[in-house]
């Protein structure tokens, strides 16, 4: 096998969220009728349910009148637009960001990802990933031909921790890891680093010369009156890092298509020379929408914040009705990773019956890790009535296949 | 030196189009006093001058209004919108493109040109580029790990052709050329291939199993009625190609970042993996206004084509009168490679200084392949009276370093 099908050969996208469409017709084990009701695609968040920020579209129509200026920024991002990013994201997290040296804009935070990668791991690099964790962070690691070690992260068994086993991370370091790169909130189990935690990664990252990569994307939506520590604040932290975040998820801007990335001068510096050759630049007319980032209406982030916690609530409670299912409860974010008991078909293809039999698209575990093979994410980010609808005919599907 | 800081010493970006403002104060050669005059930036086209194709506003707004539809697209962009953008370059190409198979939109046909290079060569692939062409098509070449062959392009030497030297490209395919990447016209010349360099490299391709990407970029912009062969619409073709074309230039809709590539089924599955990890999609609300593309008020295109070519000759005719300099009309797009009589400094000195002298902003020729040392390239998609003034504050400047 030649070097490119092998690399592609482990980039499968059909089971990623959003391109079930493309699924072919496979030949499924299909038990008992279909189960009527709206369709939800829980692979992503309906931005119908829970709207754009208020303001964000007369932000686009402002950079579109101001032409050429707003269409073709400096590929890092607009200048002045920087300064504002950097200012609320400084104030955010506490971190120290120079908007002329520190900050870059993208397209989207899977863009500033995919650059933050390309300027930090080198072929043959070792490179930590949490199992799980975004399903995106093993397939870049394997595009840049990097080795992945994977560390545990046991959400089951911690209630106020994430539950990632330090002692592992600790022995990955050890073994040569380059670079760790994780998300906090957890996607998809949606459990927040403890303030021990993340100081002691950063301790071990700094003992061992390891940079890190932190995907914050979800940081902006904990339930539970739940604390945060943003490692990019701490005094102890690696000498290398880059902090990711971006108005997709908790402010559902997604269709402009809009990230940032904040650090490391050096690291920033490697990521623009990346963006120039990978997209130049995100949308211009759409980095004129980072203006209503940070700055929405007094109590729209605490409403939208207790509005997901409701329906968070409500799925967990009827997962957990259920005997051998089980779902750790979100501390922040909008996903639910929910074990299934055994069944009489894989994962991949219990999926593909729940989206053929009941109308509900949810994403296999094994996006998210090889040995989640018992179970699925859902996006709560969704209307609470047809959610919990789904959520019961997604249920009903699965009893006919549960292994006696 | 590790990898990672030997692949990005490769990929400057300080004197990208565009990245001026981040040049730091170097110490410059300045002679006489600054000329004064509107600023006029060369390293792209102003979009205030031209604007965005009518009705492009009205498609975006029309995008957002769709919502979550629109907003989370397939990777390979929208179902609806590709079907509408294949039917349209069938019919401007003569390429059958099935909108199912073999086409991917992309942000910006920068990230057309990304996703098919990492879709197409692998780490060692001998890659041949010609010079000049596009500045990214090195880079790409190089952070792909890939080995450049350089073909030459005689551009001053042949009127109807694009000088291409076709014995060297056949000694390069023959030297075990993996995929040759070409634009057509040729950025910065503005040189267009005749029908019969274009037949010819399709053969060659064919015969030494050589795959082809295409960026026909510029093609809708053709002066004096030309014609124009689209290699991607001939029988003689290549197994593997790729074209790639997008709304950025003369259609001024660069601020939306949109592109897309056609061709063989395969690599555009491999560039939809790519694209999932890279940004995941051409941003969704902006993909709506490919709905204006090819579908302009009668009458539209034909004027702008001729708006173009009357600044074109006018600059031709400016340039030619000064002793040394030498330009070759565009036959299409709206760049001018200039060369320069010997200077008392570099090309990339000249840049800056004219930068400093006489606000005006041009891309050195060493941009686009290292022998063109005294040579520049302007775009001249620009307000035609600030244009003409900016030249001659340029030429101006130029003849304070003409070496005696």
């Amino acid at each position: 096998m030649d070097l490119l099908t092998e690399k592609f050969a482990k980039l499968g996208v059909d089971s990623a969220p959003g391109q079930e469409k493309l699924q072919g017709e496979t030949k499924l084990d299909l038990r008992g009728c279909r189960l009527p009701g709206t369709p939800v695609d829980f692979s992503h968040g309906d931005v119908d349910a829970f709207e754009p920020l208020p303001g964000s579209k007369e932000a686009f129509d402002a950079g579109y009148l101001e032409g050429g200026r707003q269409a073709y920024t400096e590929y890092r991002g607009s200048a002045s637009i920087r300064v504002d990013v950097a200012e609320k994201l400084s104030a955010f997290t506490g971190a120290k960001i120079d908007p002329a040296k520190n900050v870059i804009l993208t397209p989207g935070t899977q863009g500033a990802l995919f650059l933050a990668m390309g300027a930090m791991a080198a072929r043959g690099d070792r490179v930590a990933i949490v199992e799980p964790d975004y399903f995106a962070n093993r397939k870049l690691a394997e595009f840049f031909e990097c080795t992945i070690v994977p560390v545990q992260m046991r959400y089951f068994e911690s209630e106020h921790e994430s539950g990632l086993d330090l002692r592992e991370l600790e022995e990955a370091f050890r073994s040569g890891v380059k670079l760790f790169l994780f998300s906090n909130p957890n996607n998809p189990t949606g459990a927040v680093y403890s303030d021990r935690e993340i100081r002691q990664i950063a301790a071990l990252a700094r003992a061992y010369g390891v940079s890190l990569i932190v995907d914050e994307l979800y940081s902006r939506q904990l339930f539970d009156g739940r604390g945060y520590t943003h490692l990019c604040a701490l005094e102890e932290g690696p000498e290398e890092m880059v902090t990711i975040i971006g108005p997709s998820k908790t402010e559902s801007l997604s269709g402009y298509r809009l990230g940032a990335a904040f650090g490391s001068e050096a690291v920033i510096a490697r990521m623009e020379k990346l963006q120039a050759i990978v997209s130049l630049r995100a949308a211009g007319y759409c980095q004129a929408v980072f203006k209503v980032w940070f700055a929405e209406p007094e109590g729209f982030m605490e409403r939208r914040i207790l509005e997901h916690q409701a329906i968070r609530d409500a799925l967990v409670k009827t997962f957990r009705a259920v005997p051998g299912v089980r779902v750790r409860p979100a501390d922040a974010g909008s996903y639910l990773f929910v074990q299934l008991p055994p069944l009489d078909v894989s994962i991949g293809e219990f999926v593909k019956i729940v989206r053929r039999l009941a109308d509900v698209t949810v994403t296999p575990g094994t996006e998210f890790g090889p040995g989640f093979t018992d179970s699925f994410r859902i996006n709560f980010s969704q209307d609470k009535t047809a959610a919990l609808a789904a959520v019961d005919r997604l249920l009903a599907v699965m009893e006919r296949y549960r292994r006696s």
